[in-house]
């Protein structure tokens, strides 16, 4: 970021720098004296501090309350970081929509936009898609581009550390595509690149169900599902960043093909065609009994999957999403099954982000980012949550 | 331990000891020169240092090498770590044996005794075994149970924090028996007690097959097979200690059973009897079509296991072991299924510890114990493996 200072700064400025910006961030609008309390430094350090980080941009002096009752003589001075001093992006690219998500350094979501596209297109018209759905949230929320400081994304495949897809079979032209690097391109800030389900799995355990719990499998139900799992509430990417990429466990010893799975008819339905699979959800809560026996075989699958991911893992809480419709029946067939093969079953429960949750999970890793940037002095302090 | 000094240290005493410990331990017999060198501490604090040391009998003087050439004037004096200053031990609690090792303070292992035990005996029964054994290598040795640092214990099934076993259904009487307890009262130091498979991983890790690697899944092969993981060189217990636990996992969604499984005639055979089992792997190798056809099917669901442990987990090596017979016949099938249905296939390889290796990652535990108590000075000294 190369922010907080002019040039270099000393360890210990930064390490002064962190501690009074993280009590800043947790406060409300604190006096010097609060800070001084808070940090446990001298007052005349947290007030150099205070002025490199108002040159900075980063803190604001706040203005005292309108109408808030005066008291005698001058009131202290209060502060406050200035979340608006820079701005955090969250992508989605999915197999039938493009999401992003925008907020300030306290992730606080103030815009979002998104767009259908189909799940034939091209690598190049979806990565089209991903540019216009994020210039339309910028546009609307009115953030220029060059006041963002980090842009998570989150996609479906086997994500490198430089954000290259080594294999994701789920997009058409998506193994082996440089995303982070194509993505580069429009920004002048970090683009971070995260397999879809361990965003998920971040944001689930960020803002949604799985925030009283550090052990958490994430699963991304769908045609090919996919999960992401946190251990010690980090995520675990496994050794090639392919740690719950169960889609292909179904298939060992078995005959049934993802496709086979969902055909109510001699024919097939297309590849990874998941509207064709919401209607058969939709007819199999209408009574049809021909839907029904392939929901039935949907729901042993997932059940099947998460019982692996269970018995491997042994997690606190299982997180089940994705498929907005018709995942509500799962809960209690799996319940069922946990209960009877895994020697601990975890507790189970449905995402609360639904469909917000891969684009806010990639929010999550560019907030990550930032305040590794912002706080992380080692073994100083470590960032509120 | 409070072997290091008489009262309470100092934090900046045992830090200072914690660094020319490891030191010592790292060289052959260093010179105060060499020590000062090697820990950056000043010449009067190494040799404060070590002169506590001596006195808490950790480390002795090393005579001069006979017969090496006499230089002039006198030598410098030399010192090393007292392996011999405590005394280790590794005990495996199995279906059919029970094991014990001995070691220094090094991890050398210096003894080592085992005993047959029927699959049928009563807990109470294997706990007598357990002891004589442990009474053989210590009499053999000759090493009195009062040199004992500290003493693991791996068992098969569900080992609770405080080493009572939560679920084992591998042997009689072995659900909700508080194992650690029980050894405790034999011993006047600590008794650390782990899931079998966990140790084994450890092991291998330690002096196996999995030196090289930190993301390793060791599945103990056997009727219901047991899996260890580390990640990141850590052992993965799991949230409530059941990760790796995945002798359910073919139950799911099959009819067939462990008996089933390794039933050649109408009479399926008696649960757990691992000697019938492998007098069916040696019919299939001199040619025996039924026993082939069920030697198969156990491959099928070692192969399953496995994959849903590595498409879970995303390891770098998967080390099968268990079963000291037939397993080397799994390699291949292996491989090419993981190669088939995994993302990113794993190294594949066979156990080098074999049947040590469960008794072998006790022995770590307890040497990880000791160590833990002479070096760990929170963020300084990291053990040498």
């Amino acid at each position: 970021m190369g922010r907080l200072t002019g040039g270099d700064p000393s360890l210990l400025r930064r390490i002064n720098s962190a501690v009074v910006l993280h009590a800043l961030r947790g406060a409300g609008s604190p006096t010097l004296t609060d800070l001084t309390r808070a940090t446990g430094l001298s007052r005349p350090t947290v007030e150099g501090v205070i002025e490199g980080l108002i040159e900075s941009g980063l803190v604001v002096e706040s203005q005292p309350e309108e109408g808030g009752t005066r008291r005698q003589g001058r009131p202290a001075r209060r502060f406050r970081f200035r979340v608006e001093a820079g701005y955090l992006l969250g992508v989605e690219i999915g197999m039938h929509r493009v999401a992003a998500l925008v907020s300030g350094l306290d992730g606080r979501i103030i815009g979002a936009s998104s767009r259908e596209v189909s799940n034939t297109a091209s690598a190049d018209d979806r990565l089209e898609r991903v540019r216009l759905v994020i210039a339309d949230v910028l546009r609307r929320t009115g953030i220029p581009r060059t006041s963002l400081w980090a842009v998570g994304v989150g996609s479906p495949g086997i994500v490198e550390a430089d954000g290259t897809v080594r294999l994701g079979v789920a997009l058409p032209g998506w193994t082996g595509l440089p995303l982070g690097q194509r993505l580069q391109r429009s920004f002048r800030c970090p683009v971070l690149v995260e397999n879809d389900a361990n965003a998920a799995a971040m944001a689930e355990h960020w803002k949604g169900a799985a925030t009283d719990s550090d052990d958490v499998v994430f699963v991304l139900a769908g045609l090919s599902p996919g999960a992401g799992s946190l251990i010690g509430g980090r995520l675990h990417r496994g050794f090639g960043g392919a740690a719950g990429e169960i889609g292909a466990l179904h298939l060992l010893g078995r005959e049934v093909s993802p496709q086979e799975l969902f055909s109510t008819t001699d024919e097939p339905l297309r590849p990874l065609d998941e509207q064709a699979v919401a209607q058969v959800f939709a007819l199999a809560r209408q009574g049809d009994s021909r839907a029904q026996a392939v929901v039935d075989r949907f729901m042993r699958r997932l059940v099947h999957d998460v019982a692996a991911l269970v018995l491997a893992l042994d997690p606190e809480l299982v997180v089940v999403g994705g498929w907005a419709a018709g995942l509500d029946g799962v809960l209690d067939p799996l319940r069922g099954e946990l209960a009877r093969y895994c020697l601990r079953p975890p507790r189970v429960t449905l995402s609360l982000l639904g469909e917000a949750a891969v684009a806010t999970g990639a929010l999550r890793l560019a907030l990550d980012h930032v305040e590794k940037e912002l706080f992380a002095v080692e073994g100083t302090v470590s960032p509120a949550r």
